[in-house]
């Protein structure tokens, strides 16, 4: 038991086809194209559109593909972990509804809540499944429709968000790869005040009230969460190179949250490591919350090979952060 | 690693001061003691009164506790998960906050979301990060404001739930204490349309029409959920018996999830385990969704001795259930 790895078997992801331009929110909210690149680096987002359409039906055509690429018969899965905080309901959970959507009748499922830092937290406990020596194949999917809890009224925050999901499989490698360390963390003492939902909770359940005051929109206090974001990004990015003596020239890639093109090349410098090491597809998805890391991953699926150390990094509303190293396994 | 087992070593509970019997329901709804009694077993349920109070507040409690009878430094825990239907906000996740309201400032914390199963699925997923042998002391919380979803108006629920949070510490074992096996599924396939929450996530965000219509609050189909708990509850309990060879009398209790009082009979019948063996507070709480276990486990800590094989078993919104053996450590 002790020489198992959770290792990265299969990537997917799924982006809706509406496309959202910055030209398109120019006519929405008094805001520029010019504006927003600068400022976030994000040129277009994907919009999930239809009525009743929620995050899982994003994440059951990712588990597909899952499904698909790693040869699995879904009678097979072990587990499904949808990290998120956009769910489709409290209950049944996004992950009930994605394990039966592809017919995993075996299988656990749950919903992990994390923010921004959801898909890392989640990988990390799929990894822990995997440690134990008693489950063979969970799917850990980060799905988000952010357009659900976005004002785009509010030309602040209506720039930011996409809805996607992506996910990878994991399964047990004897060979040394796949996920070697990870460090997790929270802190609310500050964060609560900076990035939040206020409302559709049990501390402000939906009433006409909380309607009416927005209560059930993302909020964040832009400037300090930034400040944070930097600090805390690529604190931790740093952290986990130094103690697994890593090195710039080690890292194959970065493979970091997509908040902010900014908080992502403070990330990069402090690591040491060149633009040409960082994946990058912010411009056309923007900040998709727990799918983003996954989306990458499948956008640069071509460019890695096996034994590659990919460093991951995430911060986001809690605060919540963390990093993980693993070595590609395929 | 290979030996080490994740072991309980504290419970804690916190239950609200306010107390809402029957006879408060009779003035409320039009129904009688007699028919919650013999229908549910109930008798009364706590509810958490007063201004943006959320379920992270009872946690908080918890967790207080938690730390004080094992004697640990709040920047010694190394994660807090919570299992919750009704967290306080989206984000911050309630973890995020009962983490930062003890200073527990070197721990991850996370929302599980597996509605009724919720306890038994966070305790598999604590039970595997402590496996690892990465994580030391793990904190485990169920935590529901079931009155922040209630309508009490509709007789057939709101004589249901109740508010509570209760929970445990896990850490390793050496000597084959602690919980040795787990079986957790989940079927949205018929359970999706039988126990949910319509309103309030990425499919219906609030709105006046989903407030006026109600969708904020649990719905159940009720007599066809009764049928689907009395059997995959008896079932998951009897599974994890069979494959590790106990028969009712190896087990010195069953710890159910108190939904209904006819639900648990008829698990404690097909596992073989007379009334005196069951644990039961039902009458006192209600059904508090994913503190039940662990406010049984509170309850009767003083009647539990070192070595006793406990079952688990719950069934609930999703459908999601499960079991869990454990040998209790202390």
């Amino acid at each position: 038991m002790g020489n198992i790895t959770p290792c990265i078997t299969a990537v997917a992801g799924y982006t809706p086809d509406y496309i959202l331009t910055n030209e398109e929110l120019e006519k929405m909210v008094d805001t520029n194209d010019e504006w927003i690149t600068t400022r976030t680096g994000i040129k277009e987002r994907r919009i999930l559109k239809g009525e009743q359409q929620g995050s899982s039906v994003m994440a059951i055509e990712v588990l597909k593909q899952l499904l698909e690429k790693t040869n699995t018969d879904p009678k097979d899965l072990d587990g499904v972990i949808i990290a998120t905080v956009t769910p489709d309901f409290f209950f049944p959970s996004t992950a009930n509804l994605v394990a039966a959507g592809v017919g995993a009748t075996n299988a656990f499922s749950f919903d992990s809540i994390a923010a921004c830092t959801g898909f890392i937290y989640a990988l990390e406990t799929g990894a822990n499944y995997i440690r134990s020596g008693r489950y063979k194949k969970i799917a850990v999917i980060g799905a988000d429709k952010m357009s659900s809890i976005t004002d785009y009224t509010d030309r602040n925050t209506c720039i930011l968000f996409g809805d996607a999901s992506a996910g990878v499989m994991l399964e047990p490698n004897e060979e040394g790869l796949g996920i070697i360390d990870a460090i997790i963390r929270s802190d609310a003492t500050i964060g609560k005040d900076m990035i939040y939902i206020k409302g559709g909770g049990s501390v402000n359940p939906p009433t006409h009230e909380t309607v009416d005051a927005g209560l059930h929109y993302f909020y964040q206090d832009g400037r300090n969460v930034f400040k944070y974001a930097v600090k805390y990004m690529a604190d931790v990015a740093a952290e986990i190179m130094e103690r697994n003596n890593l090195t710039g020239d080690d890292v194959a890639f970065l493979v970091p949250h997509q908040a902010n093109k900014r908080i992502i090349d403070a990330t990069a410098n402090r690591m040491g490591v060149g633009p040409e090491k960082v994946m990058l597809n912010i411009e056309k998805y923007g900040n998709t919350t727990a799918a983003t890391i996954p989306l990458c991953l499948r956008d640069y699926e071509d460019q890695l090979n096996e034994g590659d150390n990919l460093i991951l990094a995430a911060f986001g509303g809690g605060f919540t952060w963390g990093s993980m190293y693993l070595k590609w396994a395929y």
